[in-house]
Order: structure tokens, then sequence, then C-alpha cells
């Protein structure tokens, strides 16, 4: 791709150039040399910037505070903010997103990111100037664009708002999925149903708070996900090249990180150790942690729907997903848990994302941290897929499951593990010996206790009706 | 092990019995036959119980804590109560470790634990009220005991209670280690150095500014294990086998969880979903990976000690480690950075650990996780290797180092990195073109300014001073 | 996407049907009703099937293979092999890939994969045939496209022939990064250098040692990937549903694999035990952690080279990587090592992704595993990042990295390591307590032995010539 | 642990003395100054050299093959090397392995562990030539033992060693556990259970397939074992400190290389390229991963076991795990596969291990990996604990399991999935709907396809008998 792009600037387009020399840029193009080099040193993700348009925006959210910061400190004129300003709106507006080309996956700590985007708010700006593009000294993606930043205080910044910005999808995804459980555990609240433990026959509970388990679980992640994200509020914007603020006015972080919280609409503060935070990795890794977390979650979930459902035949049966599609192609009227199988599989993959992250974390050296592109990409990547796989799975699965209520009783009623319930009446021995009989005769529980004549009929009665037993109940003393 | 504990078993001592039959246990073991089972079936990590003393006190405070609820409810009369109550405060001062003796990796779900902590909290319990090991009948593991408890309930809640034990002597070696850096980010404080980003030479900071991040960034987690360590707070005491609360009286969770934060200092609250949290993991998945940030902001702190002292003749050599021990049996006078080395070696064994905790975590299944003896193995193991390893890097490695002042400085003297502070003031292009004839030629970049005349003598002077260079600038207007 | 997909259906197009009801499929589309099902339910990984040709063209080989099997047992007559035959050859030859449009990443087992196959494939013979598309009572993609087959043995067997495919151009890759560090070795053969251990200086050798030790250890992935391939080879086609081989002739298994051998080039056998083998993941397991052994090695390589050019002027600065970009925004003249740093984040992808192909191969459950369409993602993705960053690391870096000879030979003329070849003269002690006193007072190694007279002047000058150093030696008798 | 090892020191003892100074060693230690400074130093696992007996008697396997090749060099002399012989011999035969005390996770690239087995073979060897321990001059632990040597071949290579001279209990156990599992398939030959594909009802197949499966997939991983074990027979012995083989005569190598091979019975080769070889850890990062690869089987296998015994009541049942404790403190009666869970998480553990080794492995720098100890430490524990785990899951589940025939054949007759073996005879299309109408109405399939008379009744007979649909079978022509 890169070498596409390199072998059409040979025949057409306008002249750019940097350290490196010179080279051909598209006339059309609005990136400029920088980019067009990014593009041909890194084919490798094959996914590019504008893959993720919240990355984007919040670029150009970033440059259009530093320049507002800058112009208000004397050090960009009016005219040239304004055409960032321009620039920048168009941007978030969602505008030449498409000029966004470098591969998220770069050497480079993300000079290639910051430059794209430099060069590309610059070229909008000279047009919106009455000047042609690559015309930079009119404007200028380093001197101007670029003014008072250092990739390594701009790009991470701009990573930390695209996940602020992108996680607000997450967590309503996340939210809407809790609300189905929520609601089918209220569907279910009458069914009672063997609880298992270690897989096996345990004591009874009711579907409805089998479900809820799930809305509960899922539920608690919101607010984890929100205490976290507070953690991607603190930015090191400012701190310039290592952390010093060099080439900085005194006053020109405070400024800038105000006008990104107002363009923005989060609350950014400034972290307390600039050269810390240049090379601190640490809130892309708890964040995606916690990423990793849900996902956890949901893989277990999934994996629970999926048991629940075995059958329709041979297996527990106790509910039943909607078919979404013919589920064989050897197997005629066989339907597949497809739906659950796909979130299992997203969540292996933000697992294994996480440790990309964590790799990429642990490689950071001295005052940098070259590897935040890979972070920036899996942390994003994972947001995306669990948004998508926690809309699949409500939509194509939890919105349409089906619970088989006379199956779930039969199961409760034949089962040995309603004894526990008669433990605190006839203690663990006797019920221990009971349970074993009850297994190697096949007789039932209450039959055999009855024999025996250990518990009045009526509190045996009472004792294993199944609402009796899906509760916290006081002593009877009869 | 487990088979020689079983063959002495043969010879002498005591029979008991359990639901598979019979079986002779040690005269002298507290603990009694399920245990005795437990040590014959499991022979894995080849680390028992004891060795996490937080964990076995943790056992006892729980059981402590149940009995106490379980007397004030009736269901436990009073010597049972205080026979629990003197064994388990012999075992929360330090007494009878020796008899837990299951492996940490088992299966069952923890029940080999806790019917460790059951028997041997009977059997000392009933030499207190003057009976015999094994004579159940006046005090009974499960009877008593465990009363009102299921090992889903009780061990979860005492494997929570072991961490939030535990993990204050993990904070303080964080916190005595971020005071050492601090202390000795004060004495370099002076000490001009070259940042560098991505190995590459970039613009000076002070040696104290380095060392200042490694202590803030050390600081943050203090807090983040801080929050983090509140959701350990929330337990499922009294929801039993499978959250549902069967077998215990209404008022019984609220009891026993008011006397477990008595008993141990920590103020805990009853789970709002009990069967929710009694299969959820989510609380040890995330203090994991807590766990696992700060093993890579520890590695990523060795990793820049061995950097930064590489030589003593052909590396960077700007500070000394303190030598530890002869680094070499071929190289004479070799001492090698061997206390930052085993910082690392520990970090990836945490983010290994931290992985067998997700995948236990993923592998729960309906109403329990069965894995969790797994979980609590690597989380408490990790904390100890992390504890250990930064008492060993503060006190025989970071306390100790010494600085190269004139090394330091020397490289400053000969950057190319130090022209980044007149871009403001001759821009990037012309700043660039410096740049690259200083490198091709071995020219000074002072130099070359000079000779083209670019800037005032005065403001090239005060720009490129190193203590201009090391914080935010007003624009000089000269 | 799928449901863009599903909307234009509802506009214009064929009708379908399938197990669970009718639906539009455009008109154009070669695709049919499952395949737009499956379109539907899955949008996770955004990665259609179509951006890996060889999995494309593999599946075409095998629904081939097995027509001719079919075909030759008389079960699928002569017009319906050649209609599939055209059509399969066509897909192999590159065309009708647009069709394969199903997410990478799917549940159900590679049902969807299948089915996209066997669709296009139908549809495309019907034209051959001169029916329209969808008149599948001419050709059928289940009763002859799928004939004998199930997505439980053709899937996997598409999957493995597909790695095949790709992994001779990872090879291929290796091979030419290998050859072009060989090339660099004997280039660089007479640069004498530091060698460094735990990164403090160790004893001499030469730069050329240091790059062929990188051409070796790529050299012997290159037959440790050919050797693992070739587990790939074993295929599970003709086991059906479960391995048991319902609805095939019993000679069908043999025809079938026969034909594959023959279209593809490779030589398959069949599994030993085909139930197992439909389940087994364990080949992929071992080629993933093959790709990860080579990411270790690849990030290995890239951090030398990163460190051993760390500079300009304030690092080792031994070799000269040769500059790709501009490498900051905020820093003139600064350039950075952006291909190793970008072959690290490759590295630390592949090593996730592996985690993936883990934990998809541990959730396999009884007859089945199905998340191996996971398994095949990153599999093949992985081979790809590879791939291509071996490429850049080749043409975009190793090929013009240049050495600083002088650098080299003054950092090993101040050095005190070479006073290890003086220890079988002199002692352990002696040698140590001279390094040590070397170190003290800055004075050089050569001339505290000379002051000492431990060696006579001969000997010292053969014995710590750099030549002498690099290699074994016989003891001198003098 | 250290520190009181140091303390003890600081009452009575024998000085020693290294490049650092002086201290004093408890007198009966036949560990000296250097293994001590490794004592204090670290106290990270708390797992000692001596846990890995194989280790301890790899090393002086080593040390030993060293010796020859020097004393035939003419370089060590008799007596000296008849010293190191007798003290080796008896390290090998199982003496003195409470002298290793260094802890297995250490920095310094090995050289404590390295020092540790040279110091103890000096001290015996002292006392074999009648001086005491202390007494160096006679018999140096550097200028003797270690001679011609550095920790970074001889370590290496030790470490190798131990890992094949371990390998073959794993692969007995392995092997062991594969022939339980075949025993299984053939007692369980004509028993006809359902197969199941994504947890649905699939095709018929026999419990014995089911457990050839298993033991098919154990067979491999012997195969491979070995296989991959090979590649650890390529050693950098004589690389001495980074593999130029600096102070080692031309002949050595081979004739320490060829002693070893005598001495061990492994058949060892020098690394083609010792440079390369000395930094190397590939080998054991594929061997580590084939680790994990067992790993994920054993994993899946205990999956399926747990999942086959679900119940007693509620669940599949078709298979019972023999009881191996109580299974529940609060539910009298209930047994859990608690076996099988351990398996798991030992499964857990050892791809966690293997993440470990993965990141340890990348951190390799330059001419040495630091890290080895680490990855020393991780292989030889994933080894103990697969090894215990298999045998566990052999002797306490696999060999007792039975089987529930009727369970099994029931299903079967209930299942829908037979359809399948219909599909050649009445299409796909058919068979879907009939298997539709089948689950709607609760009616059989054999039923509802003799109502429509889509086959003739003999045929249905044939094609619908279990034994016919366990296999191919040629198309039945009536």
């Amino acid at each position: 791709m890169g070498s596409s792009v390199l072998s059409k600037a040979q025949d057409v387009g306008r002249i750019e150039k940097d350290l490196l020399g010179e080279a051909k840029v598209p006339s059309e193009a609005y990136y400029g040399i920088q980019t067009q080099r990014a593009c041909a040193n890194f084919d490798l993700s094959g996914v590019k910037l504008r893959h993720f348009p919240e990355l984007v925006k919040a670029l150009a959210m970033v440059k259009l505070a530093c320049a507002k910061a800058n112009n208000s400190l004397g050090l960009l004129d009016d005219s040239h903010c304004e055409a960032i300003d321009q620039a920048a709106q168009a941007i978030i507006s969602g505008n030449f997103h498409g000029e966004f080309v470098v591969d998220m996956v770069q050497g480079g700590a993300g000079t290639s990111t910051n430059m794209n985007a430099n060069e590309v708010i610059a070229n909008v700006g000279l047009e919106y100037l009455g000047y042609g593009k690559g015309e930079y000294k009119h404007l200028h993606p380093n001197n101007h664009v670029n003014m008072s930043q250092s990739t390594n205080d701009a790009y991470p910044t701009a990573v930390r708002l695209s996940i602020l910005l992108k996680h607000a999808d997450l967590v309503h995804s996340l939210a809407s999925l809790r609300d189905v459980f929520t609601a089918k555990a209220e569907e279910f609240s009458d069914i009672i149903k063997m609880g298992r433990t270690q897989l096996q026959d345990a004591v009874p509970m009711t579907l409805g708070q089998e479900f809820q388990s799930f809305a509960t679980t899922l539920g608690e992640d919101i607010e984890r996900i929100a205490g976290l994200s507070e953690l991607l509020k603190e930015i090191n914007l400012g701190g310039t090249a290592i952390g010093t603020g060099i080439n900085t006015d005194p006053e020109y972080a405070r400024l800038a990180i105000g006008h990104l919280s107002e363009i923005s609409g989060f609350e950014f503060k400034r972290a307390s150790d600039l050269v810390e935070a240049s090379s601190d990795m640490g809130a892309f890794v708890l964040f995606s942690s916690m990423l990793k977390r849900l996902a956890v979650k949901l893989s277990k979930i999934a994996n629970d729907l999926r048991m629940l459902s075995m059958g329709p035949r041979c297996g527990l049966n106790e509910i039943n997903l909607p078919p979404q599609q013919p589920g064989s192609s050897i197997m005629p009227g066989k339907i597949n848990p497809v739906i659950p199988e796909a979130v299992n599989q997203v969540a292996y993959q933000v697992v294994g994302n996480d440790l990309a992250v964590t790799m990429a974390a642990e490689a950071g050296q001295l005052q940098l941290n070259a590897m935040e592109p890979l972070i920036a990409y899996n942390v994003l990547e994972s947001i995306r897929m669990l948004k998508q796989s926690m809309d699949m799975l409500k939509n194509r699965c939890v919105r349409d499951i089906t619970a088989n209520r006379d199956r779930c009783q039969e199961l409760v009623d034949q089962s040995i593990g309603i004894i526990t319930a008669v433990v605190p009446y006839i203690g663990y021995e006797n019920s221990s010996r009971i349970a074993k009989e009850a297994l190697a005769s096949g007789r039932g529980v209450l039959e055999l206790i009855r024999d025996e004549q250990l518990m009045t009929e009526e509190d045996l009665q009472a004792v294993l009706s199944p609402s009796y037993m899906i509760k916290p109940q006081p002593r009877r003393n009869s």
C-alpha cells in the first residue's frame, strides 16, 4: 500500500521536503511528505488511523486546544490560529478522515500519526487561508500546527482522549446488555431449577436468579470502567519532548489543557510529574486489564449459555437460544449456539490483545515508550470488538432466549442435592448416608427420609419445598 | 508427600470416617480424614497452605465470625462457640499453622482448604473442651465449625481477607521503595544529563527528574492498589452453596459479616447479589492485573537502571549500581546489575501468574468457579514475590546508587539534541539543517548557529544553558 | 456491514431458503442465504475471509478434491463434478474472492466459512452449467458441493492448507532477511568491538560475529518452521461430522486426500484417528508457538539494533541505522530507529495472538473445537505481520546499516574486560585485583600488568591482541 | 533466609574472600562466599536449586566433563582432576544436594548457580585431597573447577541437560496415562453414545472412540516432546563468555562435549555458531511451548471428563469418575470431579509459566540472556507439575472410570442427530424439514421418515443402526 502511494507520487504531485530530502506528494493529498514516508515504511497491521474515527477526532481536538493556548500567549497569530481552528473543526465534524492513512502499527512512538495530523491540518488550513497545499511558509505543520508540542505529549493525549470518546459506546452497549439480562431475570423469576457447582447437582435456585447474576456481574463493570477511565484524564500535554516542557511557556500547559477540556467535554488534568507521565503507560495497562476482565466475564456467561442450552435431546436443555443460522453443512436441523461461541472468541482475542499491551508497556525505555502505537491499537480494537460482541449477544441471542420450565422442574424433582436443606435438622452424617443410598438405589431422597422417620412430615414438606430452598430461612422449631 | 502421610496413618492413629469410608489419621494430627485425603490426592505445586500464614489466619477469622453469628442466633451453644473461639484465636496468633498441609493447588473449589480449617479447629477445640481428637460428636467439623457455611462462601471470603492482610506488606515495601527513589531524586537534583527518547539523544534534564519519575510512577500504584483492594471487601458470606443462602437464618449474613469486620479490622460488606458473588472472580482478576501493572513498572525501572549503568567503560555509565557479588566466573572484575535483573524476572513471573489467574477466572462454570485455589495461589504468590523484589531493589541497589556527574555533563556538552531549544527562535527547518550539519561534520551546534548569526549571542547563551532547558520558559523577546 | 448487506437484500434479489426460512439475496451475489445470515450475525473483527487469499484458495482446493473423490465413487455425476471443477479453478486462479465476505471471527466452528465456499462454488458452477444463481436443484451447495463433507473436516483441512500455502512467503522473507544479515556479517568481519553481557563490558569480538549470530538464529527457524509445518499435513478429511466418517464411502477419505495432494502440491496424509483429529488443535498450537519463537527472536534482534545504534553522541553508537523518516516533530535532526521499533511491536502482537490461539485451543469441547475460526485468523494474521515486518526490516534497515569502525575500536581500547584473556596466565584473583584497580584509578589494564611484571611483554602483547581474543587459542608456554 | 545464613556466618566459620572483600562462611558449609552472597541477595521464589535434583546433577556432570577435557589438554593436573571427579560423582549419586542453596530466581544470568557448583565441588574435592574447606589454593572454584568455562556456557549447558534428564519422567507419565486411556477405550468399545459438536447433539459414536481420542492426542505429544528435546542437545560448551571461546584451547570444546555425552548418555553436539548459542533461548521457548500444548490438551480432556460426568441426576451422566473425597462441606453426598479440576489448574499454571519464559527470552540483550534462571525455573517447574498431574489423573481418576451404558443408549435413542445418516438417501432439505418437525412435535425421527415413506424400511433399519453410523459405509443401492 505504502509503496503504491509512493509510486503514484513519483508521477505527479507537489514537491515537499524534510530532513531527509525531497519527495513528490500527490496533488490531491492533504497529508504531506512525512505521512507519505510513514506509509512507505509501515504496512503492518493493514489498519489505518482512519479506522478509528475517535482517534482522528481526538488528534484534531488536541491540535485546536494547543493552537488556542499558543494564540492567547501571543505565540501564534490570529490568522494562523483561525486556520487551524477551521481545519480542526472540519475533522472533528467527520471530514478529511480519509487523509489519515498511516498504519496503526508504526515505529516512532506516534510521530507519524502526529505528523499526519499536523500535515492534514496545515493543508486544510492553507486552503482556508487561500493558499495551495504545501505552501507551508504560510502555515507550517511543525512551526504552527505543532507549536509548543512534541509527539510525546500530543500523541498520548490524543490516544487518551480517543479512548474516552470511544468508551462511551462500550459502556452503552454494556448497560444495554445488562438491561436485557435483567429483563430476562424478571421473566424467569418463578422458574425453579437446579443450581450446579463444579458441574455437579447442587441445590435449587430460580432461573431468574441465574440470569440476574449475569446482569449483576456486567453491571459492576460499568462502574469499574467509569472509575478507571478517570485515570485517562490525567495527561502530559505541555511536557513536550521528555516532560521538561522545553519550548513551552510556563503558562502554556494550563491553558492548553483548559482548552482541551472545553473542546472535548472531559475534565482533563495535568499530570503532577510530566517526566513520569511522558513514559508511563500505567493507565493504559490497567484500562486494558479492565477490558480483559470484562472479556473474561462475557466468556463465562457465553459458556454458561451454551451449557444450559445443550441438547436439544441429549443435554441440559434448560433454555433455548434463538436460532440464527443453520448449524451444520452435514447434520440437518442442527442449530448451534453460534452467537455465544463468537463472544468467546472475541474474549480470547481481547485477552491476547491485553498481553500485547502489557509487553509494549514493559518495553518503554528511559524518557519514552516507543511502543505506544501498539498500545493504542490494541486498546481501541478491544473496545470495538467488545462493543460489537455485546450488541450481537444482546440482539441476536439473549433477547430471545426462552426457558424450558418443565424440563427445569423435572431435573429438580429427581435430584439428590435437595437433601442439603435437611442438614440443619438431621445432621451432615445422616444426610450423607441417605444421599449415598439414594444414588445407589435410585430412590428419592424424600422417600428415604420418610422411611427413617427422621423428620416430621410437616417439616419435611416445608423444608424441601423449592421456594423454601432458594433463600435464607429461620430454623423451624417443630 | 501425601502418600507418606497416608502410609504413616496406616500404622498408628485414630480412625476417622467420612462419606467415602474410614481411614486412620495420625494420632498427633489436628487435621482429620478429609485433609488427609486431600494430601493424598494433590501433590502438585508442593506449596502448602501454611506457606501463606495470612490465608491460615483468614480462615480462622472467618470460622470465628460465623460461630459468633450462629451463637447469637441460638444455633450454636455457648460451649461450642467458646471452643471454636479458643481454637481460632490460637491460629490467628500463629499457632497450629503446621497443620495446614493441603497443597495450594487443589481440585474441589477450596473444599479441602475449608475442611482442613474445619478439622483443625474442631480438634483444637475438642482439646480445649477436654475431649480427644476425633471425638467429633462433641464438636463437629461440619455440623459445628462449618455451621451455616459452605466452602463456596467461607473459602472466597477467607481468600479475600488473606489478600487484604498481605497487601499491607506490599504497600509498605512499595512506599519505602518510592521514598528511596525520592531521596535519590533530591540527591541528584542538580546533575544535568541528556534525556533520551527511543534510545536517541533528546534534550537535557536532571538526573533528579529521572529518579523522581521512578518515585512518582510507583507512588501512583500505592493509591491504585488501595483503591482496588476495596473491591475485595465485598464478600459473599452467607450465600452458602450457590448464593441462595440455603441453610442460613435470614439474619445470619449480616451478623457474620459484622463479626468478621470486627475481628479483622476491615470493613466488609455483603455483595448485593450473592448468587453472582459466588462465582464471580472479577475482583481477583482486576487486583491481579494491578499487580501486573506494578510488575511492568518495576521491570521498566529495572531496565532503565541497567541501561544507565552500562559500562563501566563502553556504555552510558551515567550511574553506578552498588556491587553485590562478583559478576562473572571467568571475567575478573566484572560486576553485573544482578539486583535489577532479578527484579525483571520477578516481573515476568508476575505477568505469567496473572495469565494463570485470567484463565482460571474464565473457567468458572454456572454457580461456582472451581479454579479459585489457583487464583488464590497466584495472587498471594505474586504479592509475596513483588514485595521481596522491592525490598531487594531498595536495600541492595537503589539506596546506594551513585551518579557520575562529570560523565553526565560531558554527554550533554557533546550532544546535538540541545538544538531543540532554539527552534522557537530560528524555526524547525533551520534547526534541522544545522543538526544535520553538526552530525556530519562533528562540529558543535552552538558553534554552527554562531557562524550563521541566527541568534544574538545573549539569547543563544541563555537558551542553551542547561538550566533553561529543563523547564518551561517564556519566549525571549530580544 | 452485515446489516447493509441484509437491507440491500430486502430491496431486490433472489429468494433463497434454508432451515430458518426465506430471505432475499442480492441478485449479483454469488454467495447465498447462509453467507448472508453469517454476515448479519458477525461483524466482529472487520476482517473478511477474502483478506486471506490463501484461505479462499484452500477452500476451493478442498471442494474440488472432494468432488473428484465423489465422482470417482459414482456419487457425483460428471456434469456436477465438472461444474464444481470450473468454479473451484476460477477461485484458485484468484477470481470471485470478493464473494468471500464472512468475518474471520465467527461462531459455528467454521460452518459459515464452509457454506460461503459451498454457495459461491454452487452459484459459479450453476452459471457454467447455464443456470441462474440460486437454482440449486441443478447444483446444490450442500448436496453436491459439500457432498461427503462436514464443516468439521472440510474447514480444518482448508485452514491447514491455507497456512501451508502462506508459510512459503514467510519462509522466503525469513531466508532473505537471514541472507542480508549474513552479507552484513561478512562486511563487518574485521571490525573489532566489545562484546557485552548483562549490559556490562565483557570481551572483544567482531561486529561480523555479532551480525552472523543474527543470521544464524533466524536460519535455525527456517528449519523449525519447515519441520513443524509437516504437522499441518496430517488432516481429518473424510471424518465428516465427528470423525466417524458418517455419510462417506469407505474409499472416500483416501481418494479425497489423494486428490487434494495432487491439486495443492502438498503431500497430505490422513490422521490415524479421525475422531481425535476432529477436535485436536495441537498442530496449530505448536505452529503458532513457533511463530511466537520467531517473534521473540526478531524482537531481541530489534532491541540489539536499537541499542547498538544509541546516540548519535550519547550512546554506544557502534552502528548507524539508515534514516527512514524525520524522527521528531519537535527535535530537529533527530532520527529514530523506527523500523526496529515497528518490528518489536509486531512481535508483541504475535505473542498476544499466540495467547488467543492457546485459549481458543483449550476451549475445545467433546467432539469439536468451535473456536477454530479464531485460531485460523490469528495464525494467518501472525504469519502476515511477521512477513511484512521482516521485509521491512530487511529493506528499510539492515541492508543499509553502516558501522562506526573507529568508535568500536576506541571502546575496546579503553575497556577493562580484555583482562579476561590473561586469567589463564596470572590467575583469577590477580586479574580481579588489577581490574578493580584499573576501574578505580582510570588506568589501563595493560599498563598495570606491565607494572607488576606478571607476564612477559611478548605474552602480554600476544594475548591482548584483539585477533587473539576472538577465538580459542592454545595455551602459550613462554 | 539469606540473611539468617549470613548472620550465622558472622558468629563462627571460615573467612573467604572475593572481589568484594571478605566474609565468614559457616564452617560446615561446602558452599563458599559467592553462594552466600547470592543467598543474601536473592530470596524471591523461595525455591532453591536443590528442589530440582536433575539440575544439581547436571551441573556436576558439566564440571566433570570440563575437568576431563582440561586434564587431557594438560591444563589441569591429575590430582586436581581426580578431586573434581570424586566430588562430581558424589553429587551425581545424590550427595551434597543440600548445599545447593541459591534461589532458582536470581540475577546474574546463572553465575550464582555456577559458583554454587564450583564452590561445593572445590570444597568436597579439597576434603578428598586431605585439605580443609576454603583452602582454595589447593583446588580453586574458579581456577580449577571452572577452568575453561564461563557461567555463560556451563550454566546453559547444565540447564539443557537437566531438562533432558527430567523429561524422561514426563514422557513416562505421559505414556502411562495414554495407556490407561487406551485400555479404557477397549473396555468401552461397544458402548454407543451420542457425539456432540458445539455442545449440541451430533451423531453417534462409541465411548471407546471417545476415550481412544484422548489416548491418541496424548500419544502424539510423546513423539513431539522427543523431537523437540533434540534441540536441547545442541550446546554452547566451549563458547565461554560470549561464544568466542576466549580462554579455551582450540581442542577443548570438542573434548568437553565428548566427555559430557559419555557421562550423561545424551549425544550432545556443539552449536555451529557459539556466539549465537550464547544468547539464544529458542530451544527453551519451543520446548516450553510444547509443554503448553500438552497442558492445553490435558485441560481439554479434563473439561470433557467433567462434562461427561455431570450429574449425577441433572447432567449428561454418561460416565462416573471415581470418588476421591467428599465434595462439599455443606451438601451431603456430593462428589466432585476434583482430580480433573486440579488438572485444569495445573494446565493454566503451565500456560502462565510459558508466558514468563517467553518474556524472559525476549529480554535477552546483546551477547547474553540474563534472564535464563527464570526460564530454567519455569521449564523445570512446568515439567514437574505436568508429571505430577498426569500421574494423579491416571491413578486417581481415569483408571477407575466407569460408564453408564444404559444412559448412553437412552440418549442416542431419543436424539435427532441420527437423521444425518439418511441425508445421502433423502437429501439435506428433506432431512432438515423432518428434523425440525421432530423437535417441534417431540416425535421420533425414524417414525417421521417412515410416515412419509421416503426410504424403504430395510434401508431405514440398516442406515439408522448405530453400528452403521460409527464408520464410513458404501452407499446402499436399494
